[in-house]
């Protein structure tokens, strides 16, 4: 298993991202492309045992597509970025699965250029998976790739989103809801109300709508789906709830003497807030319906979290996901077997 | 001042909320008109010193407008909810604003309906008022009052907010953004890029766009626009994230002994999270744009939320909002002035 870590397009320094590649070698045992300025990385692989030759190689790039490009400019005029060729090495097959903490407009515009889309899925759609105070982690499709979508968008995002929980986090009988503003029928916007007579109509196990406040408390499902901007707001709102109320405890702590006793003795439990709740420190989002694996780290991804979304790509990539989709997405009953 | 309380709306029992509207009487020196039914009322108000008469009245109501009721068909036959006859009190003069604790829909549908739109307001919106960590609280329109918005809409939620955000709140020159999934002006969905192109067009203090994971921790602006849907998630996102949090320290804190201790020196921080961050304990949901002051408390609203819902509507009858709105939402410029 080769991935490809494009080193060149997070908000941290590129060897911060290398050590991510370079740990995921070790312990996941996956051999790293790092796309990128030859020297920089030369540089901060010499120190490895390894170096270059066996577990590590190089594919030597000038370019880097910023934050604040414009995708589709950026990806057409930026074509020995990092993002672009490494892009272009998982279409040739030279890796088996791409992980990039850049610009995420550009990454969407690029592998829907560079690999195309899988053949019946009309939109790709960027999945997060959220961790939940009572078992395994919620997928959430799409937060960000198609900021307008139709109904039958939203349909393949549940159709895709279940495959993964099946195929790739195990769970045998996969729920899907549509988030909403209430839980009845009529309920929420258009493309909502239209997007609910769809999924309750289609072959597919789907438990009806979800609230936004209980999905990590309660977990009542186990994929969600939304149109991107929605998906989007959802997942930046909740990251503002949790660092609020982390923010006062950070806050008491520094200003009271007691209350610093008092952290100390819960520092556990501060350990697993940070541990549960720190999203952006947390694995990648795999953009799904496109031509191969591509998984899209947050921006400010250090080295833990590279070494996540390293793991998210390498288990999609072993689960074959792209090549069940594209024998087609039928196949669901409503109970989800 | 004279205050309208449905008493029989909400989630929880009548007493509760008649507690609630006692206690403001007595500390905010409004008369409160109870809607609802007269035994339960008399019952509740037996051991008031003031009993019947001088502060307190009751609007006999025989029926309730359910949370599950569907709206317009509730407002329609159930003429003799305590919802549909405190709106008609409002409209016929014998209160001064109306407070309900009910089925969200139905209150707005029942306020456009009774007391119809302020002339030149084409849809009412409804509006929160966040608690923040460095200041005032931020205020967020529309969260629930419509589902789908076109650019208009947004513009005048804007208005509406930074004239309540001036004229209630003393804000001398309060700034509005545009909630969306990114800083920049092409970013986000077709509303939301075509509503950027209207806000920065118009006579209005606009900041720009903003994103949902700071607007508590940083208050970027004093009022934030967004269609309802999307306003809605973000409320409901925020208020899961923030009970995740909490939720892991409770149970820590029920589970481990030093744990208990740790909590017990950081009470007064505990302290600040629930008073700052427990939103549904919170005061009201204004509806503006709608000929009179409609205040919509949350559905599991207690006699301290009730109590806070009628100062939201106290404070927005005596900025005389309504009449304000009705002369028109000119007269902005860009700098707030």
């Amino acid at each position: 298993m080769r991935i490809l870590l494009d080193v060149m397009s997070g908000d941290r320094p590129p060897h911060e991202l290398i050590q991510g590649g370079v740990n995921a070698a070790k312990r996941q045992r996956v051999d790293i492309l790092f796309a990128g300025d030859p020297d920089v990385v030369a540089h901060a692989l010499a120190h490895e045992k390894e170096k270059l030759g066996s577990q590590f190689a190089i594919l030597p790039c000038s370019q880097i597509i910023e934050m604040a490009d414009s995708p589709v400019k950026a990806v057409r005029e930026k074509t020995d970025s990092s993002m672009v060729r490494g892009l272009q090495a998982l279409r040739d097959r030279e890796v088996d699965a791409f992980v990039s903490p850049g610009n995420t407009g550009a990454i969407v515009a690029g592998a829907i250029f560079t690999l195309g889309r899988v053949s019946g899925i009309p939109r790709p759609g960027l999945m997060v998976s959220l961790p939940t105070l009572c078992g395994p982690d919620i997928l959430v499709i799409d937060v960000g790739a198609n900021s307008d979508c139709q109904p039958d968008h939203l349909l393949h995002f549940a159709l895709m989103g279940a495959t993964y929980a099946r195929d790739v986090m195990r769970i045998a009988q996969p729920q899907v809801a549509l988030l909403n503003i209430g839980g009845e029928q009529n309920k929420g916007n258009r493309l909502a109300t239209e997007a609910y007579n769809l999924l309750r109509g289609a072959e597919l196990p789907f438990a009806g709508n979800v609230e936004a406040h209980h999905l990590i408390t309660d977990r009542p499902v186990d994929v969600v789906v939304c149109d991107g901007f929605v998906g989007n707001i959802f997942l930046k709102a909740t990251e503002g709830g949790v660092t609020a109320v982390t923010g006062i405890l950070r806050h008491s702590i520094h200003r009271f003497l007691l209350a610093k006793l008092g952290a100390l003795l819960l520092c556990r439990t501060f350990g697993t807030i940070r541990k549960t709740l720190s999203y952006q420190r947390r694995g990648g989002a795999p953009l799904l319906g496109v031509n191969g694996p591509v998984v899209i780290a947050h921006g400010r991804s250090d080295a833990v979290a590279i070494e996540s979304a390293i793991d998210v790509a390498r288990r999609e990539a072993e689960a074959g996901l792209v090549e069940r989709f594209a024998r087609g997405l039928a196949g669901w009953s409503r109970d989800g077997g």
